[in-house]
């Protein structure tokens, strides 16, 4: 069964990825395979009046492919606009073609929560306002509208800014002084010290993954071994830096365990393909698969980075958002040095975001890597590279800071702060399991826990007739099944060939951030939907 | 003189850049060849514990360069740690070698206002801190702590975003409602309509110039025209995208004018040696050399890019800078609709930042950029490319859409906000014009007006004998001068081979943002580190 997971995959990205290295000279397109890129020209008139075309742009930029805003969201944007020009036109009513069977549109296709009605933390966005408009520190009336710790925070935050400009370009990596309360927030989490000048503050972690992809990936000959399924920024990133993407198979059977047998065979693998393998993505918690990794796991995939030379690239924004008593989040980092390894012995870099987490601050863009065990020199490349693109916004700066340095006990904003907290992981946890249970139900689906992250995954087996209907229109089985579900409840998923899957199955990918109050109705709405559907496909 | 531009600048640039499209396989870095890499990699030892190395990332990493933050600057921050631990030490003390003849670093390599001391405008960042923390927006003390128009406008804005989520990402061009306020603010601009389709919000100018890169090359034999001198963000973004710089040299002695005859040479000239030119970049005003264009000048530039099939990139950050009562910015989309040009005749991207005009809100990293003469299906791989990343942050688009809409005559904020920036406007043009004639005045330098922006860009002719001190310390002339300087002054500027130059000419690039107060003495430090260093080397 899972022979030749490098040949599924190929299959899966229409060869895209991995074949690419046996292609040197592709300046122009190849135009010959059945690709999306050979019917997107197909399409095209070529009498164009302007000097850009599909025709003539990067490659690259059409090769890649992120589906968590791909096709069904775009339907979904499209309904909402008639939602809104004809909002009495619901329930389904037949004489009215335009109409649809709900009155909301439900996002669940990204990691999005404030979106979704969650309400910022308090602390946050009080010292976040005082940094904004510092004159108001020391008025009167500010310590009626705001905590005495946060008024106390945006001091402090303030104070370590040079010349106190919040508005001014920072240093490359960040402002001094939030390094220093994010490297102490790291060693208090790890037990471990961790150095401020390893911090590289981003906007977000998207960029931070970019910049690890630009500085690794030298052509197309250069790997990155990547979980399947995976977070589509990394194939995206990949693509557009011209990587290879090395996949290695999660084992859905056993919860999406990373299994190093695996990673050792995919590795191979490459190698014979004469492919250089630099790095070894791991997303724990994971997206979309939602598992937490165990300890002794990581010990297994630490050293097996060290054995084999990779930099190990972890994903950990879901750090906070662990859901079952039984699972722990462990940091690579402190996994490496409980082990003993130091600076020397492991290259290791860490992503975390404001995004996640029980605060969802997606819109801040904020975000760190810790990068340890780079020579001097490289470590000047990545520093350049930060440089070039001058500093990540200053908000999103101080945002991370307080994320690593929340309030504290005997803060004024102590309790409420552990209370907002709280109910938010709490709330997430019910729901994980509530909709993991519906799915659960319907037939021919199967669902992993949501150990941890913001989504399930479930799989659904569908049958052939289905699969048929959606050949008949040109779709993956599971892009039609979710574009089904999407046009008869209005709940937005994205389907699983977007993070990749073992060719043959198919699963989506849902966010369990709508309210908790929602979520009965989802559920509810998700089993009619299923076993209409199954009624209609069932073979 | 002006013959052979393009093979002086291929000397400049050691090859990296121009040449790079003769070498079809460089998976290793070219180690033969006389270049910064390999004096980097020659250093290095190579039983490196690390899998990561100078010898094995990759080759456009190191390739590339971004002056504004370089040597000069590492320098700098060098001794301003001396200084710090050392604060005793000056004025110029014989018996402490570690003593440096002045007590602060000033840092006139970037455009960095609120570093020197800029106060932020007050209704910016009170619409800021409100839309940060929007529970106060209803509560009494607020009225006493914030303008009313302020709290209007960040109800306004709060309600423009779906479900008030500002913590949420944002659709990935930028929020709708805040997407039409800018074009509401372009086509008062102009005179001319703005489509809030066409506004694509980013992290600053920077990702944009990155995303247009990113689209355009494909190879290394895909050229883009840019000015020399240019903003080392060109040359970094292209050397990292694997592009051709085609430089256009601007014409020092005309006041850095933009000549359509070197443009078509240049062009010409790229074309026989097989580069596809995608693009032209004009950057108005300029930056580092602060020329304003002239109205029939930039007809005559839309003529030639639409001739000549090229898309237009204009960087039009400066636009608010301009202190020349003369002179006037016309954004390029106002010139090219002005000229009968709409939608199907040119293809033009124009970039803004909140980064500069008279706010200088570098720390904030808003931006966009306008994008108008694309087909439907390249406008979707640019919605594909920003939606990788998600969304820019959301105070930055905020502010993006403060600067693009201030209050107006009536509001409360009005007469404050109008003081505050004709204030910084007209003090910035009185440090510019102060600079400029003590630059003026020093033997051997010449330097043009600052029409715009905030940059001088002065020549200094050196002495042979200051060549040759150069030559022994294995540095360029240029920038042993800045390194004097900063070393004899604390006043940090940047080496004019950091944005490019005529070979055998020397420049460097000096900010006018230091506080108006302190300009007087920055003027007598450098007459006299100049006299002094010409007494020195004087042939």
């Amino acid at each position: 069964m899972r022979k030749s997971a490098a040949d599924r995959f190929r299959h899966l990205f229409n060869g895209s990825l991995l074949l690419r290295h046996h292609h040197h000279h592709h300046n122009r397109p190849p135009l010959s395979s059945p690709s999306p890129l050979s019917r997107l020209f197909s399409s095209m008139a070529s009498d164009s009046p302007f000097p850009v075309s599909a025709r003539n742009i990067n490659p690259k930029v059409l090769k890649c492919e992120y589906a968590v805003r791909g096709e069904v969201v775009t339907l979904a944007q499209n309904l909402q606009k008639d939602l809104q020009a004809n909002p009495g036109a619901h329930p389904f009513d037949e004489a009215n073609p335009g109409a649809h069977p709900f009155d909301e549109i439900l996002y669940c296709n990204i990691g999005n929560p404030q979106s979704l009605g969650q309400a910022p933390i308090t602390f946050f966005r009080e010292v976040l306002a005082l940094c904004d408009h510092p004159t108001i520190l020391d008025k009167s009336e500010t310590q009626g509208l705001f905590s005495a710790d946060s008024i106390e925070r945006a001091w402090q935050i303030v104070d370590q800014i040079p010349g106190r400009a919040t508005g001014a370009y920072s240093h490359s990596q960040g402002i001094k002084g939030l390094r220093d309360t994010i490297a102490a927030g790291i060693a208090e989490r790890d037990g471990f010290p961790a150095n401020p000048d390893d911090i590289f503050m981003t906007d977000g972690a998207s960029p931070a993954v970019h910049n690890m992809m630009q500085l690794l990936i030298r052509s197309e000959n250069d790997g990155i071994l990547c979980p399947i399924p995976q977070y589509p920024l990394y194939s995206a990133s990949i693509t557009l830096h011209n990587g290879c993407l090395v996949p290695y198979y999660l084992e859905e059977a056993t919860g999406w365990g990373l299994e190093i047998p695996e990673l050792k065979k995919q590795l191979d693998a490459a190698k014979s393909k004469g492919i250089n393998v630099r790095a070894l993505v791991v997303i724990n918690p994971g997206n979309p698969t939602g598992q937490v990794l165990a300890e002794e796991n990581q010990r297994d995939i630490v050293e097996f980075c060290k054995q084999e030379g990779l930099v190990l690239l972890a994903d950990e924004v879901y750090q906070e958002n662990v859901y079952v008593p039984e699972k722990k989040f462990h940091s690579f980092k402190k996994v490496c040095r409980s082990m003993g390894y130091g600076e020397d012995d492991i290259t290791l870099v860490s992503f975390q975001s404001v995004s996640k987490g029980y605060h969802g601050e997606c819109g801040k863009r904020g975000g760190y890597m810790e990068v340890t065990g780079f020579s001097t020199e490289v470590r000047e490349q990545i520093y350049k590279m930060a440089s070039v693109n001058l500093c990540s916004n200053i908000s999103g700066q101080i945002l991370a800071s307080l994320v690593m340095s929340p309030p504290k006990v005997g803060d004024e904003s102590y309790e409420s702060f552990m209370a907002e907290k709280g109910n938010i992981l709490a709330s997430l946890a019910r729901r994980a399991k509530t909709l993991e249970d519906a799915f659960n139900k319907l037939e021919g689906v199967t669902c992993n826990r949501a150990e941890g992250a913001m989504y399930l995954f479930p799989q659904i087996r569908l049958p052939q007739k289905a699969i048929k209907a959606a050949g008949a229109e040109n779709t993956a089985p599971d892009n039609f099944y979710c574009k089904r579900l999407l046009n008869a409840t209005g709940v937005v998923v994205v389907p699983g060939s977007g993070f990749g899957q073992v060719p043959g199955t198919w699963h989506f990918r849902c966010t369990i951030l709508p309210p908790e109050e929602k979520i009965p109705a989802i559920a509810s709405r998700l089993t009619e939907f299923h076993e209409k559907f199954m009624d209609e496909f069932r073979d």
